[in-house]
């Protein structure tokens, strides 16, 4: 089973964070393989930011993102780049406060940036908050790959505040507005 | 010119974002087209890490690394899996201290960690010493473009000190050991 998840939104939400910690916690911890890509084009120009991840049970001998199959989206820009010509059997994230635009595929709205700034103090969070809803919503990862990707990959002193925003969006995924 | 770049090091010492700035710099900056890619392996189980970016001119088809024309090494465990068996060709900028051993390539190599952590008090920005000797000692990135893409990338607060980094990472290029 091949998944090909693309996240999208705009510098400084941790997006390409976000697709390392999320092919590490595949690879190291759900024991599959992964490989996580970065491509600068013209949209990293005006402030977009990008990033893809792959993850496979088998080796993954074709590294290039052709047609995801799940989409984490955290600005209306990168709703409109990538979220209007989605496979119908898609799964979206979408950050429901900065994406205005709902989807044809199945899609889970999360408050991700408000309840990061309201309830946990730090917007920067926003974007681990979408990462613990993925693991609610679909199956390309679990939650205890997730979070030892987590601690892993974020800076000393930040781990608790990291957990509870992951665990704050594995609730979300669950409740979240969706289709 | 296609040029594919290897970073390799131990976790924490900021591989997967050199590999990001420098992609950004490159695709950004110097107008050219880069992909960044993380591969994550069973050598990731170790501690180690490792990433990589092509560069090219002309659009990238193949966005898989073959066999790197240049090396950013930061650790002798790094040197051991990537740097044995390069082209002859190549060129390798390594952490002289990290690095016992020596390429039979030509290469750089540059007191990165301890200069950073001696001359500007955080050892965290070894790897922006590393990559502002790669504009010195390689064409692969212009200085410039680098600083532009150290600017946009490095947490705010940091920015004096990671332009030191590079300003000393540019003269060290010039000065390190080498052959």
């Amino acid at each position: 089973m091949r998944h090909e998840i693309r996240f999208s939104g705009f510098g400084g939400q941790g997006i390409i964070l976000s697709a390392v910690i999320l092919g590490r916690a595949a690879a190291l911890y759900d024991n599959k393989n992964a490989v996580q890509t970065q491509v600068y084009g013209p949209e990293a120009r005006g402030g977009a930011s990008m990033s893809a991840v792959i993850i496979d049970d088998e080796p993954i001998l074709y590294p290039k993102v052709r047609d995801p199959d799940t989409y984490v989206i955290m600005s209306q820009q990168g709703f409109e780049k990538y979220g209007c010509n989605t496979r119908d059997d898609a799964v979206m994230l979408l950050d429901s406060d900065l994406v205005h635009d709902r989807p044809s595929c199945r899609y889970v709205g999360i408050p991700a940036t408000s309840v990061a700034k309201k309830e946990l103090g730090r917007d920067i969070v926003a974007n681990i908050i979408m990462l613990g809803a993925l693991t609610t919503a679909t199956s390309v990862v679990s939650g205890g790959a997730l979070e030892k990707a987590i601690l892993d990959s974020v800076p000393k002193g930040t781990e608790d505040l990291n957990l509870k925003a992951m665990k704050k969006g594995q609730e979300l995924g669950i409740q979240g507005e969706s289709s």
